[in-house]
C-alpha cells in the first residue's frame, strides 16, 4: 500500500494512493498513520479495506508529511562510502547517529525554507524507514518486523551551522522544512528488497544525485537492530538512512541553494518529491 | 504554581501542587499539560482556578514527567566553565546544542535503566526551560514571553556511547528513562531570577554536584533566543540548560552508577527527585 496524508498543514487526514491512481480518504477508516496504525494490525486493517469504496479525495490537495506521531528522526550519517569520501570524512567503524527536531518534518513538495543568516543549505535525498511495530534490543534477524514501510526523505543540512557553528550536527539539521516525508508510506510489502533501490536528486532539471541504497554501508535491518541497542524506537519513528554523493558541500566549489531554485528528489518505488526553495522571512 | 502529571506512565493526569502540601487534580479544567494549556492564556485559567475546590490525589501517586507534548528536548553542553573544565574542553563560543530522544523522558522518580553493555552511566542535574509560547526568531529581551516555566531534569548520559562509539553525543543521551523530568512545572512568576538558583546532586548520599545556576556560561534568555534563530520551539519544548561540575566523568578515577545505586537531585525552589539505578533485562 502507499498510505499518505492530505490536507492543511497540522490538519491533514489520513488517505491512499489507489490502484487506479487516484487518492482516496482514510478518515473514516483509521484516526491517522500514527501510533497503532501503523502496528501489523493496523496496517492489516486497512488493507481488508476496499479502497475503491473509500472517498475520493481532490488530486490536487496538499500531500502532508506520509506519517504522522513522529517521536524521533533519527538520521544516520555518512552511511555511503562515497558520500564519506566527498565529505573528506572515513566511514564510521559503526552507524553515526544523529537526530533531526520533529519539528523540521513537512510534506513532500512543501519549500525548502533557507533559514535566516544562511549561505550553505544543502540537499540530501535519503531512504526513510519508518517503524511499525516497537522495537528494544531486537536483533538484525527480528528487526524488519518492526519496519512499517519506506519513504523519501530529504534531509535538508545547513553546512554552516552543522559544522562551523560550535559542536553537533543537531544545529544544522533541525531547521523548519528541513525533513520533507513522502509522498508515501509505502508498506514494505512492495519493497522486497530496499537495499537495490535507485535515487536520485535534481537542482534546477540538473542531475546532482544519482545512486542506489545498494551502496549503502550499514543497510536497513542492522541500522533498526543497532539503534533499537540504545532506545527503544517507537511506532511512528522516522530513521533516514544516509544519502549517496552528490550533494553540494561536495562539489569543487561547494554549491548551495537560493531561492528560486526548485528542487526535485525520489527513490524507485517510492514516488518523488518537488520543492520550491524559498527565503524565510 | 507547580505543575505536574500523576498516574500510571503513559496515562498520567494533570494536577498541581497546593499551597496546603497536598496534589489536587486538575484533569477536570484542563485536558494535560500539553500545547495550548502552556500558552499564557492556559496557565492564565489554571491560576484562576480555586485549587482548594479541586479533587485531592494520594499523594502516594506517582509522578510522571510534569510536562507533555515535549516535541524536542534540546540539550546545551558544556554550559557551565567549571564542567567543561572537568570534562576537558574548553568552553564554547556559542551554545553547543545536542537533543535526547523524547522516549528518554519519564517522571522524576521513576528509576534510572542502566542500558545493556553500558559501563559508564553517569548522571547531571540541570535546569530545564519549558517553552510556553511558539518561538522564532525572538530576541533575547522578547524569550521570556515564550517561557511557561521551569523544572528540574537529571540528563542521565552513558559517556562510552556518547563519545567512544562513533561520532554525535545523541547515541550516549537518549536511553530508555535517561531524562527524568520534575516533580513541577514551577510557573516563571515563582523564579524571579533563573540565574541564581542552587543545584546539587548525591549519589547514595553523598554530595557529588553542588553549583548554581549563576555560572552557567550562556543563560535561560540567550539560549530560548539563541535556539528560535536555527528552529521554531514549541509548547512542551524542553531545554535542559547544562550541569555544573561534578560529574562521574569528571573523577579521577571516574566513577559511574551501578544497580543498587540511590541519585537525589534538585534545584533550590524546583523541589527534588530520587531515583534507583536498575540494571535493564
Amino acid at each position: 500500500m502507499k498510505l499518505l496524508r492530505f490536507g492543511a498543514n497540522g490538519a491533514e487526514k489520513p488517505g491512499l494512493l489507489h490502484i487506479d491512481g487516484t487518492i482516496r480518504d482514510l478518515s473514516g477508516v483509521v484516526p491517522d498513520l500514527a501510533g497503532a496504525v501503523l502496528h501489523p494490525e493496523g496496517l492489516a486493517k486497512i488493507a481488508a479495506t476496499d479502497a475503491g469504496s473509500l472517498p475520493l479525495v481532490d488530486t490536487g490537495a496538499r500531500l502532508g508529511p506520509c506519517v504522522a506521531g513522529t517521536g524521533k528522526f533519527i538520521c544516520i550519517g555518512l552511511n555511503y562510502a562515497d558520500h564519506a569520501a566527498e565529505s573528506g570524512l572515513d566511514v564510521p567503524p559503526e552507524p553515526v547517529i544523529f537526530m533531526k527536531a520533529t519539528s523540521a518534518i513537512c510534506g513532500p513538495n512543501d519549500p525548502i525554507i533557507i533559514p535566516r543568516d544562511s549561505e550553505k543549505t544543502d540537499w540530501e535525498v535519503e531512504l526513510a524507514v519508518i517503524i511499525g511495530k516497537p522495537a528494544k534490543y531486537v536483533s538484525e534477524a527480528q528487526a524488519m518486523d518492526h519496519v512499517a514501510g519506506y519513504a523519501v526523505t530529504n534531509d535538508v543540512s545547513e553546512r554552516a551551522f552543522q559544522t562551523e557553528r560550535a559542536g553537533q550536527w543537531t544545529k544544522g539539521k533541525s531547521c523548519d522544512n528541513f525533513g520533507q516525508i513522502g509522498p508515501w508510506l509505502v508498506t514494505k510489502d512492495e519493497i522486497p528488497d530496499p537495499q537495490n533501490l535507485p535515487m536520485w536528486l535534481t537542482v534546477n532539471g540538473e542531475k546532482m544525485q544519482d545512486g542506489s541504497t545498494r551502496t549503502m554501508v550499514y543497510g536497513v535491518a542492522h541500522v533498526v537492530s543497532y539503534l533499537s541497542q540504545f532506545m527503544t524506537l517507537h511506532a511512528g519513528d522516522v530513521i533516514s538512512t544516509g544519502t549517496p554523493p552528490g550533494v553540494g558541500l561536495g562539489m569543487k566549489p561547494p554549491r548551495y541553494l537560493k531561492a528560486g531554485d526548485v528542487v526535485e528528489l525520489g527513490i524507485e518505488g517510492l514516488g518523488r518529491q518537488r520543492q520550491d526553495v524559498v527565503a524565510d522571512q
